[in-house]
Parts: C-alpha cells; structure tokens; sequence
C-alpha cells in the first residue's frame, strides 16, 4: 500500500495504513513546505524540509515496548523544544532527519535510519530528493477580482486570502524519487490524499513521471477527499471543485474511486454533479463513514483511522 | 570498570576501558560545561550541558554493523551542524540528549535511551543532575600578580591568561548523582582523569559524597596523569603541581595508583617529587608507556588506548 501526501491528512491515512496491511507501506511525502521548523533548517541548511516526512515516520513507528527494546519513540520525533531561543518550536525528529542527510549526504538513506530507529512499520519516500516550492495563480488579491497575481511559497499559498486559481511548482516537473516510483508501481492499493489540496495533494500531481507511474501501476488508485474545505488555500471550495481542480491540473491523471464521507451533506444534484466530475479522472465516486468523532459523538474535520482502514479494505476487496 | 571525567580525557579512557571490560563500563561526567552547543542548549533550555554526556556516549557506541542491526552511530551523535544559521556548531548528539531530557524530565533515562540506540557498550551518568558552574581564582591577572580575582565558567577558566589557583563550583557541593556513588560504589576499577584538570577532573571532587564513595570504594583507583600541561588552565604546571592541585582541592581523597606516561622526561629529583607528592593521596606512582604516536612515530598529547588498557589491565592483575 502506497500512500501519497504530506501533513496531517497523511498521517490519518498512515494510521489507517497500519490497520490494513502493516507490513507493507510506503509513504511518498511532499517536500514543499516552506514554514516553521522546516522552512528554517530548509533555509539555514539547503535541505528538504524534514517536517512532512518526520510526521509520516511518526505514524508510521513501532510502539516502545515491542520485542524490539526501546526504540526512538513517535513521541520524541514529534516533540519541538521549547525555551525561547534558537531552538524553540524545532521539531526534534526534523533535527535527527537533518544531521543524518547532512553527515551522510542522502536523504533516502537518513528516512531509512530514522525508520529503523523508530521500528517503524513501513518506509517514507520524498517524493523528490530536492527541495521544491509551491506557487500558485490566486485570484481576489486585488479590488479588480480579475486580476491574477502569482503567490510563492506553502506557507502564503496556504494562508493567502484570495482564491487559488492553480498551482505549480518551482523547479517545474523535477525528477521524482526512483524508490517513490517503484512504490507507486509495485503497490496494490494507491492512496492520494486527504490534506491540503494544493499544497500537500495536487504536488505530486505535478511531477509528470508520477502520473505516468500511477497510471501504469496496477493498484487500485484511492482519492481519499477531504472532509471540508480548508479555510485559506480552500477556503468554501465545494467537494466537487476538489475534484475538478485535480482533473484541471492533471490532466492525464486516471484512478479508480474517489472516497467521499457519507456524512457529507449533498443533494441529489450534488451527488450528480460528484459523479459527472469523478468520471474526468475515470473513477466513480464511493461513500463511507471515515470521519472521526469527538467526545460527545459530533463529527469532527479528521478522518478516523479505524473507519478510513475498513473502507479502503473493503474496496480492495470488492475490485 | 568506572571512569570519571569529561571532555577529550575521558573519550580516549572510555576507548581504554572498552578494551579492558566491555561488559562492565560506568561514565561519571562532569556538567560544569558553559561553551559551544552545550552552553548555547544550557542557557536557552535551563538543562544539563550536554556535550561531555554526547562525547562519552560516542566512546562507548556500538559499532554499526553489530548484530542487533544499525543503530545510531557515534558518528551522527558527534555530526555538528554546518551552515551559518541558528544551528551551526550544534551537535545532533546533544539535541536529542536535549530533546529526550525536556520530553521526559530525567537526565538519566535521557542518556539510557541513546545508550540503547548506541548499543553501547556502558553506561553514561551524569555526576549531578543539574548544571553546575566552575568559579576559579586566578592570579596573574592585573598588574600586581598577588591580586587573586575570581574568574567563573568553564570557558573562561579553560582560556584565562592568568594563573588558575584553585576551583570551586557554584553551587557548592551539590548532591551527586545517585546512580554516579552507586556505580563507584560497586567499581573493580575507578579511574580519574586525564582532562582538563580545573575543570573535567578536578571538579568531580568537589562533590563531597563522590570522594567519600571513592573512598568507601574496594576498586583499584588510578588517576591518569595528564600528558602535559594544557595552554589556558594549566599553563606551565608540573606534573607534580597536577598532584598537589588535586591533593590541596581534596584532602580527604584517598587514591591507590597515578599513572605517569613512561615517556616524560624527569630527572630523579623530580621522580621523588612526585612519589612525595602521590603520598599526600595514599598512591604511588605508576610509569607506563601510555602516549599515542603520529604517523611518524612521534609522541602525540593524547593517550593511546590500546596502551592504556594495557596499563590499567596490569595494575588490576598486579593488585
């Protein structure tokens, strides 16, 4: 099981990975992002920004107390230091994954440290061995709503307060990761998504030789969408325009189901219109149960690990 | 086996002892360090300063290509950031020493965990578990060379142009680690030194339960003289003044052997010295051959090893 993304939405389906087939993930893990910790040691360092793939090692390590000994635990990957120095807010598996690529010289081989470090059930892949940045056409920055202006950077594409139109990225369509292509063909199960549309989805999307791979793969291939738009880069954007924009900005993109929460409150018309964008990628739209709940049984904006792992093994099964 | 010290010293002892015991190792570690990456973490985290813990921890790493698989090597635990950002000069080791410390609270448990990800072959023990600092009064330092001012922290005691008397730490007699008194407690071997006599060595005795355990100890206790005088704390010292200095610090300690490279050049004049100044500490003076050599076979300010283990296996057996 391949899964494709970045951030929180990844980590979900990572968790939900676990729970279908651990012994048996792989990652691939966007390397866009500009802010925080990984903008600065990014920025100080010239690396990939750690953080996207520190948060997939996360949920992907062992639990401490297995056979194994003590391992590196999720929780100290995770942790950021605080103080209110040159240090705080650093995550510190960011600062482990940085000293294992700059001691060694290889970003692969640092992820793969990590894992073994951590026990973890699978492999995380970047999706480019180089650092890349997002730009993005965003309309309704100015008084004229017709005037585009380009936005640089994850962090302001995903904060801006106008509308993204698009997005690319800078250098355009680098050279994917060989290990992230061979994930892709070699799965059975291809996940993509949910997560910040055009910052940690529509990225791999634009690197061309990861379209073709997903193409060419014979998984099943899984848009896990959103549960609602994301305030900022998303900001009122319908489930259907999701879609839509994957269509627009990957053209030659094809998969097989697009995974839509049945809480999801749509009209007939809706669900029509869900159906006609799903079919511009060549699939057909599929409804379950997968967000989490909170304490008092109210639906809350994460997908449950539990829920999303059911319906991703019961298509597998029914294909 | 257990061995008391910071710094480079302790390195080279900890390399000896793993040729003499790997089963059985101890690192007692002075944290009285204020420069560099453990002064930078100490001042914005409040914590122990790592770097004498990280150093002693790479002494005793497992080699990578043991049985138990890759571990974390020494090599990453030793890796300093490059760049010229907030970063720069950091040591991995002593950010995820520092990250393990803040998650969890215990210094001791901190340094366990990157042991067991080392697969080291020892234990590393702080000597206290808070920070310590080193206050020394210096001569030599104004015109008239009777005015004694006192001089505090490690990095401007190790480097003051002036003429270090004697030392104290700040706070004074702190409580000792208790696994530190365990782990002399229950030594065959307790050695002290070499490092930087003011402030590696010297400073483990102003701890006063440290010189009673040493002395309630049934353990062969050696003091590893140092090579020569080091330029800053001990410019220009004798190796019988490093005696003198230790005796006068800690009257009360009580020693077996001082182990003096065969290699320094001393008249009978001053071998009687020194033998009368090992008397002021219950010891007599032991000469081996113990220095490391260059690639051209001449004599380099470090010890060897192999030497070294050889010498203090010797003093054992002939105990």
């Amino acid at each position: 099981m391949t899964c494709l993304g970045g951030g929180h939405g990844l980590y979900q389906t990572l968790r939900a990975a676990r729970l279908c087939d651990p012994a048996n993930i792989t990652a691939v893990v966007t390397v866009a992002d500009d802010g925080g910790s990984s903008g600065r040691i990014r920025r100080e360092l010239g690396q990939v920004p750690p953080g996207d793939l520190r948060m997939a090692l996360a949920a992907l390590a062992g639990d401490r107390e297995d056979a194994e000994g003590p391992g590196l635990s999720a929780e100290l990957l995770q942790h950021r230091f605080g103080g209110h120095g040159a240090l705080a807010g650093h995550a510190v598996g960011n600062l482990l994954i940085s000293g294992l690529v700059e001691l060694g010289g290889d970003v692969q081989k640092a992820l793969d440290t990590v894992a073994s470090l951590t026990h973890s059930c699978g492999r995380v892949v970047p999706v480019c061995t180089r650092p890349l940045d997002i730009a993005a056409e965003v309309a309704g920055l100015d008084d004229d709503p017709r005037v585009v202006r380009e936005v640089r950077g994850q962090v302001a594409v995903a904060s801006t307060p106008g509308s993204v139109r698009r997005v690319r990225l800078v250098p355009s369509d680098p050279p994917a990761s060989s290990q992230a292509l061979a994930a892709i063909r070699g799965a059975d199960l291809i996940t993509l998504g949910p997560g910040s549309w055009f910052s940690s989805v529509i990225p791999h999307l634009m690197v061309h030789s990861v379209v073709d791979a997903i193409n060419a793969s014979d998984a099943l291939k899984v848009v896990v969408l959103n549960l609602s738009a994301e305030p900022g880069e998303t900001q009122g954007f319908s489930l259907e325009r999701h879609i839509h924009i994957m269509a627009q900005q990957a053209p030659a993109l094809r998969v097989d189901r697009i995974l839509v929460d049945s809480d999801s409150l749509l009209s007939k018309a809706e669900r029509a219109y869900l159906s006609r964008a799903a079919g511009r990628l060549g699939a057909e739209i599929v409804f379950a149960d997968v967000h989490s709940c909170d304490e008092n049984g109210m639906p809350r904006n994460v997908h449950d690990p539990e829920k999303l792992a059911a319906a991703l093994t019961g298509m597998l099964a029914a294909d």
